[in-house]
């Protein structure tokens, strides 16, 4: 038996384990969002860490940082083989709205084939195939056939803050050949495919400002702007009656693709029919001219995703609001760059702001487009893991979704990012009744193990270990200093 | 001494003691939205009939309702002269943020010239009036120049319920040649004015329905019609850029007026920098060729009072949600009809609703527009009276809000209803730190022993005195039971 097998072995052998310790790890409201969830988050990085000594990893750090901790730990024990960077991220979503969901969002229950929670397959699910994969070789051979560094960050859903000081400062001891970042989803349990782009993001926050205070309806109804009624007038004009965003300037950077990328698209890529079921619609909206998988991947699209503005209770408030705040989503396509795109938006907004009521733009998130090389060796060697382990061949896929960790490790650390999902598209993540697909769970280890096989069949210079990472909080109180000097 | 002169010296005698007794009864929290004040709000109605009774009224009864009793009494000795309904309501607006109040709202102080509490002003100042003023002619003449009706109810601020079934059940005994209301502003200490038209209302719940699982913005955005967009681009519809509501037929039963009723208003009515600076807005807002007053009188309006869309929290959730629901207030001119308005509204909102999203309007109040024609003989009264009690004549104003009461009684009872308000604009009304003014307290009493005075001057077929009101907690038993059947 080589080495593989007997990990293999392993890992078959204890995945009911697996399976129990990945609801302990969902167990944690590990809500980077949330503030009341400040302590689960920090009890949720202490547990992982501890899971990752216990597997026998090396130099595990819960490094603090000004919000949540970052989780690293590394095993450089193959000299002669390339090292593998595995980025994953602790932290979750909201679990709101509470109702909504069948069982508790932090008590993970086994239905079917799926284990249900926040966080099962973003990402908490996801990254522990990969620390199974690890304890598998290191249990079995007390070695890993190549080297590793896993990072595991608690704060991905709040836009990353601090992960790129993190990087910046430790950049020579995460030097690696690769990065594998499982964080997105593949068509379905038998058809795994490697993502190769992401959309950009930019999330703001749009203010309306109207009377210093609440007036009465009828007293001032018909004699005052509203500003709730001017945000979504505002709204209404960020898109043409097409579906197009309506911001000038918006398409310019846009990257077209000619006609062979887009005919891999429609050969390899979800069907529009395909797209409404997943989706639950009962209708295509959105840029005239592209299949629904390219207006999700290829073309840009802005979401408002949240209005907070007035009364909200029950019944009726005879009420004109001060002020109302828009919560707005814009995913970019390859050239755009998020910082242009956030001042065309502030330029439109200010320019269609109608007189009597003033407007605000806060910009909450900007993360650039990626775009993955599908000639890398490392990719290569993530096809030739998913076609042994799920028994098909991979596709490559584009992903709408923002993983702006992505471009930040690409241009920080200067290597290829592997995107290696093992969700669903009917995950739900970020909604009610998340789950994480058990059997993806398995054929995931059985995924990450075969690949950690092939980058080691691979040379590359040694390594020499390095002793402990910088990011202490007292590195960024100093950081924080120069900033302001 | 004629009986006036009598009465209004006991007034004048008695003023401390009515504020004291006024104090007193701002000092029971019969907040009637609050179940918590049940108790309260019974016992201030029990409290209030004790009072009647003490001043010498006649057939004094609290009738239970479902929830909060109708305080009743008459006096019916003037066989000759016509009857006076008096409305009022005992119960108060929640109290609430009371943090803000700078002493207790329940713990009625005088600071200057003004009595702080709640329900000061809204109602149980303005309402306390009459009573004294009642008091006043039966404590000295021993009988009134008029007969007169009270009609306080407990249940106005949670919109009046039981009050519609009362008065129709009631419909005979409570008829009279006019209705005092005195639930209103003047412009100011000085500035005596008498309501004669009131907007009526429409409000509706506007529900956008789309995708029956909330989506991921990054997976979905730009290939599915979101419900909070789709909800601001219907909103946007409502308006044309102009200020006028876009609703087809919306302006087709609105009243012209002649330019004699507009040159009335221009020369009575707030000034538009006048009602700018109560507003504390910097520009004008609505519909063109009208000024300020008028498009908060004799035009509709329609306002946005709150939205409940999406996420709602902190940062950023990046989500396609599955609905939104807007809350709209219409007020509507003479002579909208509310049903009418609410199937327009229904029809252009079914009409503009794009593909991809469904919509549902849920009406949640209805009112109609009232208006009190300024020529009637208890009009002229009531102008005489504020203007021997003010030293300044009144002048006729028109208000844009809404007091449904006032349109079940006109509608119910078919008598004019005098509008007869002593509050002041900075009363704060439903706010922190209610108050009246108490120069406008006793004014009001006086106000209200001249205008019975007038009225008294009149003749009218006698009335037979009635026994007892209906309406009980079996009648109410009855009248459900009837409903189900």
């Amino acid at each position: 038996m080589t080495w593989s097998e007997d990990a293999l072995a392993y890992a078959r052998g204890n995945g009911r384990r697996f399976e129990a310790e990945l609801g302990a790890f969902i167990r944690f409201a590990s809500v980077s969002a949330q503030p009341r969830h400040a302590g689960d988050t920090a009890r949720c990085a202490v547990w992982l860490a501890d899971r990752l000594t216990g597997i026998g990893l090396e130099r595990v750090h819960v490094v603090q940082t000004p919000r949540h901790p970052i989780v690293c730990a590394s095993w450089r024990g193959a000299l002669r083989a390339p090292t593998v960077l595995i980025y994953g991220h602790y932290d979750v979503q909201p679990a709101e709205p509470l109702e909504e969901w069948r069982s508790p969002p932090f008590e993970p229950v086994v239905r079917g084939d799926d284990i249900y929670g926040r966080g099962a397959s973003d990402n908490k699910g996801q990254m522990f195939v990969h620390v199974k994969a690890i304890e598998s070789f290191l249990k079995t051979a007390g070695a890993l056939p190549a080297n590793v560094i896993c990072l595991f960050e608690g704060e991905e859903e709040i836009g990353s803050p601090n992960l790129a000081f993190f990087l910046a400062v430790n950049r020579s001891k995460l030097k690696a050949e690769c990065a594998v970042v499982s964080d997105m989803q593949i068509p379905g349990p038998d058809r795994p495919a490697i993502t190769y782009a992401l959309r950009g993001g930019l999330s703001v926050e749009l203010e309306a400002q109207g009377p210093r205070r609440e007036l009465h309806s009828g007293v001032f109804g018909g004699a005052v702007y509203n500003p709730l009624q001017a945000l979504c007038e505002i709204i209404a004009r960020l898109h043409d009656g097409h579906g197009r965003i309506a911001i000038p300037g918006f398409y310019d950077q846009v990257r077209q693709w000619d006609s062979r990328e887009r005919a891999y698209m429609a050969e390899v890529g979800p069907s529009d029919v395909r797209m409404f079921r997943d989706a639950g619609a009962t209708n295509a909206w959105g840029e005239p001219g592209y299949s629904l998988y390219e207006r999700t991947t290829i073309r840009p699209a802005l979401t408002v995703s949240g209005i907070v503005g007035g009364y909200q209770g029950a019944g009726v408030k005879a009420a004109i609001p001060t002020h109302a705040v828009a919560k707005l989503n814009f995913r970019l396509a390859p050239d755009q760059d998020p910082p242009e795109i956030a001042r065309l938006f502030r330029k439109y907004v200010s320019r269609i702001t109608p007189l009597g009521v003033q407007t605000r733009v806060r910009t909450l998130m900007l993360a650039k487009p990626a775009l993955v090389d599908r000639t890398r060796p490392a990719m290569a060697a993530a096809a030739r893991a998913y076609h042994e382990a799920f028994g098909a061949p991979a596709i490559f896929l584009r992903n709408g979704g923002t993983i702006p960790v992505v471009n930040l490790i690409h241009d920080t650390l200067e290597i290829p990012v592997v995107l290696m999902g093992f969700g669903l598209p009917d995950d739900r993540i970020h909604g009610p009744n998340e789950k994480f697909h058990l059997r993806n769970f398995h054929k995931g280890i059985e995924t990450s193990i075969r690949f950690l096989a092939e980058m080691g069949a691979r040379q590359a210079p040694s390594l020499r270990p390095r002793s402990s990472y910088r990011g202490s909080a007292r590195a960024w109180v100093e950081r924080q200093e120069e900033r302001v000097a």
